[in-house]
């Protein structure tokens, strides 16, 4: 008999409101003979506050345990910035070579745009999560005087650009237009650049049905709010991913609707699946945060995991949610009891 | 009697098309008293398929002898990617120490915008242009094969940051609203984030009036597209300068009307005006390039030599003739030529 043995992070702020959802549509939508086993994680602001602890090794061992997480939202305004996105997310992002970093966009009929004429969006974006500008390599000398000199290096290699692209190539194929777009700054970071392209241009000779064009990050911004509908595959550096990816959120329903997944397809450690969104501590525990993202979320958990069928209920709940969901406003618990009555149907 | 003595480069593609309407404008708003003289260069891709030069030291010492620079549009697919790029338009930003690249952007009245509900727009982008990731720094190491490793490395100096946000705090200051806000990275970028917000947070001090705020670069790629009414004056990092202010132009009128200034304050060197825009070979010598954004580059440059009156009167006819534009098409030469007729008038 199959089980699913999760390990859950609700986290800080709206995570634990959008997990629990995402934990009641997971159970609704599974077949009553996958055994699921869930075991709950304090990370986040509250344990650092107490113990000063982000990730320890124990933590990293118990985790490998699992066959995936389910990731709420880290980080609260107590906590100064980069320690818990360093100190857990990243740190983790590193230590399970996350290097898929997969975010779709689909801009559903009846769900707002801030793009005028209501353009089709449908592209999914394979970010690099292990190199590029996320290192944390670098440093600063004479800090604090008027002297001082602060690096960041942006580390790429030929290992990690050509498993990331040619994931992402795979992914193109596997779709109906079949059109791959690389976005880099090739023309300025020249090292960098020089080692996507060639690797870019390598990878698809072996993907001779692949559409492939590239364009700059600076132009990819452009194209996204005037014609969101020319992509289907984007593969691209964590930095300029991590951007793009937030824009292609705001533009195809907002990040409320915006799922992730961070991946490591050889699954030698458990993959994590979290909606794009923060903790936005304004809103939390009045039950207003949008689970929809974290659902969405556990629909790429399980197709990763193998259960295809499954994400694409969960995929069509929310599309059917999304177009009948008009302009009265839900809590956090009546948009996620809709979903499970869904899938459950 | 006063005098302007202007290096002109008209460039490839649409340069010269746009670069004569430029001009044009120029010469029609300019007082009676003023000398305008311009010398021509001919810098870009056929220059460099000549010689193989993209910028000589006997070019730079001719450019040295100019108070500006305007510039069309340097690039052309027959070049590799990067040559005229880093040959050129970086080559001549670092030698003339232009550290402020300074691009407004502002939706006016009946201009097409891809954004729903023609939200307000006018905010000014004072992006750092000499370090960064720019500076070249990196390398290669085994290339070509499975095991190369290609470095980008981001250069920030408190020196570099301070002077930069100094300008952009003294320009929100001399603004209605006094609002400015510091675009970074600085929970992922922590060496140059930290220079960044520290150096920020310092020049706050003399500064008392000004309100700050503080965004990540993912972020406000969302605000651009959800709230750009909320920002004043950005102040940020050159790459991060360079993705927002191609966001920037898309949502506030399109490329066709965005104007820049790389500006060195200090007068040491000459500071050059550009549209924000390429050179476009593929409507290259059809006049159907819109002549705006060089119109506007040209109000840049004549704020910047101190001639803020004729500076304000060609934005004013810009925004009166983007007004009365309307559906049907006018050649290059046609809205120069109009432009040209309501400065005069
Ligand atoms: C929180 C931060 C470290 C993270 C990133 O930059 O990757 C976030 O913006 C994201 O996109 O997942
Ligand atoms: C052409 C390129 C080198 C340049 C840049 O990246 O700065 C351009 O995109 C710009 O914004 O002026």
């Amino acid at each position: 008999s199959r089980s699913i043995n999760l390990a859950v992070i609700p986290g800080d702020g709206i995570g634990p409101e959008v997990v629990a959802q995402g934990l009641k549509v997971l159970g609704a939508v599974l077949p009553q003979d996958v055994k699921l086993e869930t075991k709950e994680f304090d990370f986040g602001a509250k344990r650092y506050h107490a113990t000063g602890e982000t990730l320890t090794d124990a933590d990293t061992d118990a985790l490998k345990r699992h066959d995936a997480i389910l990731l709420g939202a880290i980080g609260d305004p107590s906590v100064p910035s980069g320690v818990l996105e360093r100190g857990f997310l990243l740190k983790l992002r590193f230590l399970f070579d996350h290097h898929v970093n997969l975010r779709p966009s689909r801009l559903l009929p009846g769900v707002p745009t801030p793009l005028a004429g209501q353009p089709e969006i449908d592209f999914v974006v394979v970010r690099e999560g292990t190199e590029g500008p996320y290192t944390g390599n670098g440093g600063t000398i004479r800090k604090g005087t008027p002297h001082e000199v602060a690096t960041e290096v942006s580390v790429n290699t030929a290992f990690g650009v050509e498993r990331v692209v040619r994931d992402a190539f795979a992914r193109a194929q596997a779709r109906p237009r079949k059109k791959l777009t690389l976005v880099h700054k090739n023309n300025v970071l020249a090292y960098a650049g020089h080692l996507w392209t060639d690797v870019f241009n390598r990878v698809a000779e072996e993907f001779p049905e692949v559409t492939t064009d590239y364009i700059h990050v600076d132009a990819a911004t452009i194209y996204l709010v005037t014609d969101p509908a020319r992509f289907d595959v984007i593969v691209t550096d964590n930095l300029f991913g991590d951007i793009i990816t937030d824009l292609a959120a705001a533009v195809s329903g907002g990040i409320g609707v915006a799922a992730s997944g961070n991946i490591n397809p050889s699954r030698e450690f458990p993959s994590m699946f979290e909606p794009v969104h923060g903790s936005a501590p304004d809103i939390a525990g009045q039950a207003k945060a949008d689970p929809t993202a974290t659902v969405l979320s556990v629909a790429l958990l399980l197709r990763h995991l193998g259960y295809d069928a499954e994400a694409a209920r969960i995929e069509d709940a929310v599309s059917a949610d999304l177009a009948e969901r008009g302009e009265n406003s839900r809590t956090t618990d009546e948009i996620g009891d809709a979903l499970a009555g869904r899938v459950a149907g």
